[in-house]
């Protein structure tokens, strides 16, 4: 069959919105209709061709909302009509990663997806012939599209996609740091680096769990008003107090250092003060962002000997087919807000836009509905 | 009173046995005679003049055993005659640290200690009129000392002293790294990157918890046969397998990765081989070796958002008064091995021969008996 696609026919060009052949799902697979999908930085890091393992031509987007319409062979956890989120860090219960309890690091497709081709080592998708390859296992940039049943989380049917769709990456990433990766307890003080859609949503989430101090910390102080309304309660523009300053002043609001911290911008020397604006004896931090090809992070390590540590976290620790309803939930519970972060919706046909406010920063997120 | 003591006059000379002057133990001191000793490389580290915060002269030495002779006012944990370990980690139970539950790196007394001084900012020590600095608030290179209540664990009387002076500081490091910091699980595989006292007492504490795979990693084939001896199952010499090599060939021996890993050492380099090593998704490497001042580590953050943890630990994590009096039941129910790790035995007029044995690698632990 044909489906739309916004296809991304070469680094650092546009996208390019055309029809595109997508085959059926295989054994183990399944057809979803996407209904909706965010735009992440993700997706533009990677069509700017500064993602050393990005491949070309692609169907970017990962972040995606919609219902399954067919299943291949021995599919038996989803059907057709289901409502489903599609997973870039599926969740098959049965490889050693998935078995240890201990990660959500799911290592069942991982080759393959890696290479922008299914399971099986070929691609769904093709135009006029040549093959167009998959992009995190999931393309939410083309209206259909294909993904193994590993990788997708069925979610209840009540919920609006071009508001859930954003739970397929940002919203699990930030909420999930906080409660899967951190672990962060009732009382605790947090600092957040970066005040865009991740940081909003860490900070939500440790309003959430019950966090004393909440301080966010952004070049912008227009960021304020929005981190406020999810929760943060104290602000640090670095440009304000000094760069150099920032980890005392964050040492100074909570009477030692923060127990937790996020770095969600993917800045190096960020992660370096995230890490020692924590409190001696059990502070910790958590790398969210992704930094530039061969950048590297560095301390002293009395950092370390005097009780701090350095992690990091990807989808926000979450299994994706066991957490990602639960999220779903909460929103539909009211106990976290999306709404407010989705800041534009638009047709497949204006996805370049898209970009655009992303990368001039007008944008929280923008969603794209089919 | 006066007391035996070997002196350090200024860094990077020898120690000078000699008579002192110590004053008898204020409110909340106690006057313990040690009994015995051993030589730490820490001590090595301040005498050579490296230590930015080493302090001439003091009395060096803080791997103690030995008897309360006298206490002062308001002291009541302890009394005379009770047997002791001293603590340059003291465990007052009141701090934010101490309530907080979650390190071992109380704070009651650290601005003193660090300044070579009691608690009331004055030394005990003196000679001919001038005063001695104390050393990690312990200064075990003394018949006599002075320590603040909080500073000395009780523990048994039938627990030979020239053995656990050892507790004071490596043996606990080394094993309480392991079930204290790391909480290394039974069946998890472990890497520990240098076979001196810390790496010796790191392999025998992942074998008493259990442990699969204890690799050793050692530039010295000669420590195979000791190591061995307390619980390592593999070994690799980084000359033999080339340095760039250790960390797959870690992979490659655990399927994957060491679930732990420990660097014993302090060197930076090795610090990031330890990280890389670990297991992708929950891998653990604790830093325990102390580096040059002012070194740094570092990796690429990928290595963390990937699910690694980079932490360090001191003292191993043990709360003194509360774990070292367990660590000296082990040692007696024969749980583990201290005697094998004591090669030489002195007393303290040949103190400076026990470093010059620790500067050749002739020795594992020296211990002077008073």
């Amino acid at each position: 069959m044909k489906t739309r696609a916004a296809v991304a026919w070469a680094a650092g060009k546009p996208l390019s919105v055309t029809e595109v052949e997508i085959g059926g799902p295989k054994a183990g697979e399944v057809l979803m209709e996407v209904k909706a999908t965010g735009l992440c930085h993700t997706d533009l890091y990677t069509l700017s061709g500064a993602d050393p393992e990005g491949l070309f031509p692609a169907i970017l987007g990962h972040e995606g909302a919609g219902i399954v319409r067919e299943v291949g062979a021995g599919v038996t956890s989803v059907k057709p009509g289901d409502h489903v989120i599609p997973l870039y860090t599926p969740e098959c219960r049965q490889c050693k990663t998935c078995l240890s309890q201990r990660s959500n690091l799911c290592t069942a497709i991982r080759g393959t997806q890696g290479k922008g081709v299914m399971p099986d080592g070929t691609s769904r998708f093709s135009c006029e012939g040549a093959p167009v390859m998959h992009y995190m296992g999931c393309s939410t940039f083309a209206n259909f599209t294909i993904l193994p049943e590993i990788a997708v989380a069925k979610v209840r049917e009540d919920a609006p996609f071009e508001k859930i769709c954003y739970i397929g990456c940002g919203v699990t990433t930030g909420i999930g740091a906080v409660i899967n990766t951190a672990k962060v307890w009732p009382g605790a003080n947090v600092a957040v680096f970066g005040l865009g859609g991740i940081g909003l949503n860490v900070i939500q989430g440790a309003r959430m769990v019950g966090a004393d101090k909440i301080i966010g910390i952004d070049l912008n102080n227009g960021r304020q008003e929005m981190a406020r309304k999810f929760g943060m309660t104290d602000f640090i523009n670095p440009n304000e107090v000094g760069h150099d300053k920032v980890v005392q002043a964050i040492v100074d609001l909570t009477g030692g250092g923060a127990d937790f911290s996020f770095e969600c911008i993917g800045n190096v020397k960020v992660m370096r003060q995230a890490l020692e604006c924590t409190h001696r004896g059990w502070g910790e931090s958590i790398i969210i962002g992704v930094a530039g090809a061969g950048q590297e992070i560095s301390t002293r390590p009395f950092q370390l000997v005097t009780g701090r540590s350095w992690r990091g976290t990807a989808f926000g620790g979450a299994r994706g087919r066991t957490d990602v309803p639960k999220i779903v939930d909460w929103y539909m519970q009211g106990k976290i807000d999306i709404d407010s972060l989705i800041t534009h919706v638009m047709p497949l046909d204006q996805i370049n836009h898209g970009f655009e406010l992303m990368e001039r920063g007008e944008s929280i997120r923008s969603v794209v509905v089919y």
